[in-house]
């Protein structure tokens, strides 16, 4: 209270404002104006618009006054950095607040993960929101360390800052109204985040229907009409491994922004390293056609307007002071970012527990066991990698056979692939094909397996996919390339086998290391370990591999290598 | 559980509806689309649009199917009615929820006669919702029966159905940060509904930074536009009273309706009656010529907004299904409302408990209490009508002086107003004059006076005034009007001095007879009793009057009568 009455003071023109930014030109997302005004901020909020006196100004000289960008749907995880260094990372492209699911970690680590890794965001100059991960595993056919429980879930939302529960994966469940879904979305039915690739029709309004009012994982117009008209929000994303926003753009100058947001859902270090975070989103939203003032709001008031973070996404008064100066409307990489009204200063680092390490658990793995026996002959399914998109084909192919044996034919670009649980070392492994990843010799591997992030490895040679995994035990997770049994690049992960305690760019060049390493093999696709990563991801069409086994998504089910 | 799980199956087509609403162009406000497609309804609420089936259907023959219309802000008590009739008389103009600020009754009955009021809504097949009443009373220069407490307050905001806090009229109290009312705010700063009228510059930058993010209260496009930047809603109010629509549309066309909802704050029964409710606000915009999808958004999507009420305002899947069938998009005169997904059957009539009646406790009064002494000469302060309007001006005159005694002077439209304390019994009395009613001899009063509902009564001789006050206290409360010490007309208002227990039609006939029997004393002005319950609220500008004397709202102090 007593904060509020200083506020209110400076409001008034009473006391002094902490800091003072004159001569800008103020975004008002409420009317799309450029206003010519001060903002005054105290204790880290907006005090008043209008003509204002602080201890200390930042001169705007004429810039645009943004509100800082809100990532409406991301995982942490997916820079493979510490949050703090993330932090580091996004804030001089003005990312100042996320909306996290924590799926990845919960995977690994449990609940424990994720109080961890909120924990760590407590004194963050970055805004980090989470929400409470509904889908750990993501289906009945991926093997995390544990499931979540609904009782876990409603632990974590009793959380400051868990705002709702995270993107409903199970998509098949919820539109059947299986029950263990329907459960978790009892606990709080007031804010859920939707993930239905590919659903139309009745389906759709069965999965709207069932209160879930948003989706990220929308690639056609065609899609993301039905689901605005469905009530639910558009989240477009544009991820390493899934750029929607071009595609989804359309529906922008067709409806206005005002049921839009955007959001990286998972963004390479790289990526954002080269290209920015969510402001790229708004250069090329601008680029393509869009009008600047919708282009932001879509990147900063509506997020928060669809995540209930009232405080958030403005520059008015009473919201939190997170401003951008920007020199242009073109490049909207900011001349000066404010967190809370005050400039970024240096991060500290957080100790990495021990407990948080050393989770990479296997069975020795040998040649023998990737080995693939064929009797019989016929067609074996085979996982159709489809360019820039985390779908999948499910092809069906005559397999190379050599003595009963099933075996990667890279001629034909057919690798094998496998998925080796790794949490609890039960020795499980799931074996299958690809087609796509244009691989000639060796193998690669990743413990960043969506969700259960057991090790996903792809190769032409039993030899190589064994030595991948193997080492991926030895540094305790990441990504490695392997040739005639050599490590050719690799990038550990030692944190969960998902990220990294090193800085930015020991990360980025380990892990360009291992995309030239893929390249070497004949890998000729763009962001291979991305794409690699998502194959294991049992909720994505349509055809995907886990340690139990193919998963066919459309029909939600394991189905055998043999096309019958 | 189980009734999501069936709202899923009936979304799926795998069970058939409760209801079908076939053949309808349906209005999407999330694109602002017709769609040309059935309605599902199962339980209440909408399962899905497209192709379905159902056990009953609901011919839509074309018309158009919009969601039922939401009032943003309002008194129940306005209409003078209790809230069963109250609901039986706005359902067919398509009102299917309301957010309504209890604050009459409070004044009067405290916290016991808002939950009586909340228990009578429970059954109801209209959606209520209250907002705690934070200004009880509304400032100090009141005297309600007692004052809520936060605490008050904090109980009424856990019940269901309490969902936020009602408007902060005491604007002053908080622009200059009152500890009294920063306590208020710090109990549910999440959604605080505003009164600020004709607050500008940096005071409104405080009263915004203090988390208020809306105001009803705007005249003007300047106040509009002002609120807007600021980031409040605007709730554009056309009450009996105050009739702001027109002189706001321009904001919606400027700046489109986003962040702007309608409201009737305080209407009488026989304008709703003649004009219709929410819906003459979108046909009087649409004539206007607004485009019928704003003005649809603005009269039920946006007001659920605001109010974050997630499953109203919309005809989608998970939305509670009220529907409304429209024959044109010019009348908005539903030829069919469904509340829920169905017909409004008969609302049976509640019992009224003694408790709530029987409120009028004055002490007895006569002639002498209305005279003014007037020595010395000089001017009087005069409370001044504006047309149309319930603000007020300031004025000043020479008084008519006879016999050491200032009169009223019907010859100068100058008259005597009253405010007599009515809860306690201490025979407080305020005494002031008014110009604007032109009334020529005789008295009105009421209880219903803003926002204590002591009796106010004004009038050109002092002992038709006495008998006003005598005989409401007779009655128990309501509106009266006397000539030559006899009742010309009378409206009893039992419950509370505020609602009658009779049908609509004998309220508004009884009421139009007050009217009537006014305008033969020569009262010229509309709505004279609206107008006349508002001049004892002393949180409009600029002068009123309570049972403690005039009030100065802008300088927000008591003044003498004597204008010095």
């Amino acid at each position: 209270m007593a904060d509020l009455a200083r506020r209110l003071a400076v409001a008034r023109g009473d006391e002094l404002a902490d800091v003072v930014v004159d001569g800008g030109r103020v975004f008002s997302v409420f009317t799309r104006e450029w206003l010519e005004c001060d903002v005054a901020i105290v204790d880290g909020y907006v005090a008043g618009l209008g003509e204002y006196a602080g201890k200390e100004v930042v001169h705007a000289n004429g810039k645009y006054v943004v509100p800082g960008f809100i990532d409406a749907h991301m995982h942490l995880e997916s820079s493979k950095l510490l949050v703090d260094e993330f932090a580091r990372l996004v804030l001089p492209f003005g990312t100042t607040a996320v909306v996290a699911d924590p799926h990845e970690i919960a995977n690994v680590l449990g609940t424990d993960g994720v109080h961890w890794l909120a924990d760590l965001c407590t004194d963050l100059p970055l805004d980090v929101f989470f929400m409470a991960s509904s889908c750990v595993p993501a289906s009945e056919f991926e093997s995390p360390r544990r499931a979540l429980s609904p009782g876990d879930l409603e632990g974590l939302l009793r959380r400051r800052r868990v705002i709702g529960l995270a993107e409903m994966m199970n998509f098949p469940g919820v539109i059947s109204g299986d029950p263990k879904e329907l459960a978790k979305l009892a606990l709080r039915s007031s804010h859920v985040d939707g993930h239905a690739p590919g659903v139309l029709g009745k389906e759709l309004q069965a999965y709207a229907a069932a209160g879930i009012r948003s989706d990220h994982e929308v690639s056609s117009v065609e899609e993301g009409r039905e689901r605005l008209r469905a009530g639910m929000w558009l989240l477009i994303r544009e991820s390493s491994a899934a750029r929607n926003l071009h595609d989804l753009l359309p529906l922008a100058e067709e409806f206005g922004p005002g049921r839009i947001a955007f959001c990286t859902d998972d963004r390479d270090p790289e990526h954002i390293a080269e290209e920015g975070h969510v402001n790229s989103m708004v250069r090329e939203a601008v680029a393509f056609g869009i009008p600047v003032e919708d282009a932001l709001v879509m990147a900063c008031f509506n997020a928060a307007q669809w995540h209930g973070l009232r405080d958030f996404g403005a520059v008015a008064p009473g919201y939190v002071a997170d401003l951008l100066l920007l020199d242009d409307l073109e490049q909207f990489m900011p001349a000066t970012v404010l967190k809370r009204g005050r400039a970024v200063e240096e991060i500290p680092r957080p100790e990495v527990p021990d407990w948080v390490k050393h989770t990479v658990r296997i069975q020795p793995v040998a040649n023998n066991d990737f080995q693939i026996e064929w009797k019989g002959g016929g067609k074996a399914r085979v996982i159709g990698l489809v360019e820039g998109q985390i779908v999948t084909e499910a092809l069906e192919e005559e397999p190379l056979v050599e003595e009963g044996l099933a075996v990667a034919d890279p001629a034909r670009d057919l690798a094998k692939i496998a998925v080796v649980e790794r949490h609890l070392g039960t020795g499980r492994i799931g074996l299958g094909f690809v087609r796509g990843f244009g691989l000639e010799r060796g193998a690669m591997a990743s413990t960043i397996a969506h969700d259960a992030h057991n090790i996903v490895v792809v190769g032409v040679d039993d030899g190589d996919m064994a030595r991948a995994v193997q080492r991926l035990a030895e540094i305790g997770g990441g990504l490695v390339v392997i040739a005639d049994r050599g490590v050719q690049a690799e990038l550990p992960l030692p944190v969960a086998g998902l990220l990294s305690d090193a800085p930015l760019a020991e990360v980025v060049q380990a892990s360009q290391a291992c995309v030239a390493a893929a390249e070497a093999l004949g890998c000729k696709i763009a962001a291979p370990f991305q794409i690699l990563s998502f194959l294991a991801l049992s909720v994505i069409p349509k055809l995907k591999i886990t340690d139990r086994g193919l998963v066919d998504v459309d029909r939600f089910e394991l189905v055998p290598l043999g096309a019958s």
